[in-house]
């Protein structure tokens, strides 16, 4: 079992790694930035370093910052969370040549799944079904061909993206080579890798993901399935679990498929494969997520399973301690993510001080978040304020809890705005009262 | 069912009851002192209605202010909570004659368990074993007589006794007169009724509770145990569910004896079976509680039942939607109340001003509470700030994630002392991890 760890992060997410920590009996140290030196992360940790000034690539994306503040903490294990390191294979690499634990998968499988060409190939030796497109990388001609072939609108899509960043539809054949070429030309600047390749794009669709948790020794199950179809610009903004409106047998085939791809690619850990439901019902893989998802409270309400607590449990060597048959689902989770932009200037990023902060709370109500009285929103990082959960027996009473739960959130200070008004529109939205939401929701009601 | 409901209460328990209402769709009035016009409840109801100044008898406990309330808002029904009036079979009574739903038992049910003597022979009726004790009042030497004959320690207590007021453990039988004199003058000034009776005092003992939920059609189902043995002169400060470290075949004879008993008294609504469990592991009923119980939450965190949703649907005329068989006891939940309380002045409260407030959050944890930051500390009322709830799937689990919420819980403020530090030093008692805890336990720790 693991002793001390490092968090490697900051926000909610590094304070739900705190909070794992004490409830597994872990000592905890969080390795931070000038800027979040009053953290609640910090507070609540047993010891804090500081690893560098407010710029992420000099604090949180500094390997070897991060490193050193790990060796010289005495800590066993680096815990990464989301974003930042948590899926760089050089850095997993790194700790395990300096005698630490990373807390995610081995760095074997993080490069195979890091790329989501090979990730493509390998699921497909394993027997998952893919979306019609290109195998490996080819020269614009060609990509072009293949794009004709599998037939208008395409995706294309950064080998090395991530986080919603570096894919681009294309509608218009004659459009194909400039978005190619620009998609490629930003993935080199965003991920050093100028790799793309082409999808069909599925439209109207569901995203659907299966969490999996997966041992040292070959085991994996599978935690049910989240919704998280309604996004802005490739960015989740609601999600929800068990997907709805979807039948059982498919569900349960996808987290099959799911478990087998895991076993196939050498996964350990927590991790998140990503599907597409098309309207005829069928599924597609899309990728593989190496890390806690933002939106695993989800799962966690409907499975009262600790996902963080059971990655340092895999991470510590221990073998899986639930079976599949022992995942039981109940109930209906949903969570929206309150970030401080103004959906009324373009969801542009609106920083400031919060002066006011009384988050909802309550029956079945849990809100994950690094914001507290006199939080300043830091211009560095993302918006995100505080993800709020809901629970209820039915996916109705979910719903009637939330558009309650997002009311009563009290949100004020100079210069602050938030989405939570436009996450109210989106919970009211008949389209997903029925479940009848696609992926084209959130642009019909912001374009 | 129930359009608009009336909260006549304050503090947690109203912004319990407004939430509930949202969550189940109701429109909700909110009564309060003016003491309490900027709080939560007020703020997050559709409607608010003073009723009195500060004083309790003048507002909360005032019937005909509160029954004015309710009618001149268009309530079709009055929620009491808990205190206050909710136990008030003439306000009870008084709500129905005004053409309102009274959210809790019937009148004349709340009359029957209303007088602790009466409700111990009719559960006797009903089968449920009862401690050895007097069955209707006794002039003392009678008194005296009976005591000697159940053998010392014996308690006194008041017959429309409640909320742990008005009883006296006697040991020596020559103090029994005078102490049974005395709790029967306590017991006229504060509840309007001399009549007093004797009960073997057990010790050890553990307080179990059993939680129905019956409606007006004579159907009635329990949602399993609760232990709130830890207690400080009759008031409760820690409370699980399930009991533990008590053979299942007892709590289920338990839950059908308290069913039975309920439905005995023609009970409707939410109540509370109490009874000791003594060392030998045989059970005596102590008393019924007719109303929404303060340690509810950890019921509702290891069913997934929302009990004030429950209450309204029946009194709204519903059956109940659970069968016996659909309650299913999912993990452990833990409540510690937070108070106002300088445990090293003896408890007594100190109220003030508090300025920072950051209660625990994360998973599997919750707080129901009324406070945020620049509350002030009413001197009229009880000194509960927060409930701190958590859950985990076992009791092992539940005690460290309590020890990790008690110590993030933060509060800060002129004056301001609360009971935490007193509950962490009983979470983290040896006897309370093995559950060999009893309801001395915090007298030793306190003497």
């Amino acid at each position: 079992m693991l002793k001390k760890v490092l968090v490697a992060n900051r926000g909610e997410i590094a304070l739900r790694i705190v909070r794992a920590c004490h409830d597994a009996g872990i000592e905890v140290v969080v390795a931070h930035s000038s800027r979040d030196r009053d953290s609640e992360a910090v507070r609540l940790a047993d010891r804090s370093v500081q690893v560098g000034p407010a710029t992420s690539i000099k604090s949180y994306l500094n390997a070897a910052a991060v490193l050193e503040a790990a060796t010289q903490s005495g800590a066993d294990a680096v815990h990464p969370g989301y974003g930042f390191l948590s899926e760089n294979a050089d850095f997993a690499e790194a700790c395990l040549a300096a005698g630490l634990t990373f807390v995610g998968p081995p760095p074997a499988a993080l490069e195979l799944l890091g790329s989501k060409t090979s990730a493509r190939a390998t699921m497909s030796e394993a027997g998952l079904p893919l979306l019609p497109g290109s195998r490996e990388y080819l020269d614009p001609d060609s990509a072009l061909d293949l794009a004709w072939s599998i037939g208008f609108p395409v995706i294309v899509k950064a080998a090395a993206g991530g986080g919603g960043l570096g894919m681009h539809v294309v509608h218009e054949p004659e459009r194909f080579i400039d978005e190619y070429l620009s998609t490629s030309s930003t993935a080199g600047m965003l991920f050093g890798d100028r790799q793309v390749y082409v999808e069909k794009y599925l439209e109207p669709a569901r995203h659907v993901e299966i969490q999996v948790l997966c041992d040292a020794y070959g085991n994996a199950v599978h935690l049910g399935t989240r919704d998280c179809t309604l996004q802005r610009r490739h960015q989740k903004l609601v999600e929800e679990a068990p997907a709805p409106r979807l039948p059982l047998e498919l569900l349960e085939e996808m987290g099959e498929a799911a478990c087998r791809g895991a076993v196939k690619a050498g996964f350990q850990g927590a991790g998140t494969f990503e599907f597409l439901v098309g309207d005829a019902g069928r599924f597609y893989f899309l990728e593989v997520n190496c890390r806690i998802q933002v939106e695993h409270p989800v799962t966690e309400m409907v499975t009262g399973i600790d996902l963080v607590q059971e990655q340092m449990r895999i991470a510590g060597g221990a073998p899986l301690s639930i079976r599949q048959c022992d995942v039981k689902l109940d109930g209906v989770a949903i969570e929206c993510r309150i970030n401080a932009e103004d959906p009324k200037r373009g969801f542009t990023p609106a920083p400031g001080t919060i002066q006011e902060w009384v988050p909802s709370a309550g029956p079945f109500v849990r809100v994950d978040s690094h914001v507290r009285p006199g939080y300043t929103v830091p211009p560095e990082y993302d918006s995100l304020l505080a993800k709020l959960i809901v629970w209820a027996p039915d996916r109705a009473g979910a719903i009637v809890r939330m558009k309650r739960a997002l009311s009563e959130f009290h949100v004020a200070g100079p210069g602050i705005e938030t989405t939570r008004e436009f996450l109210m529109e989106l919970i009211e939205h008949p389209y997903f009262h029925t479940a009848d939401h696609s992926t084209s929701l959130v642009e019909a009601l912001t374009s």
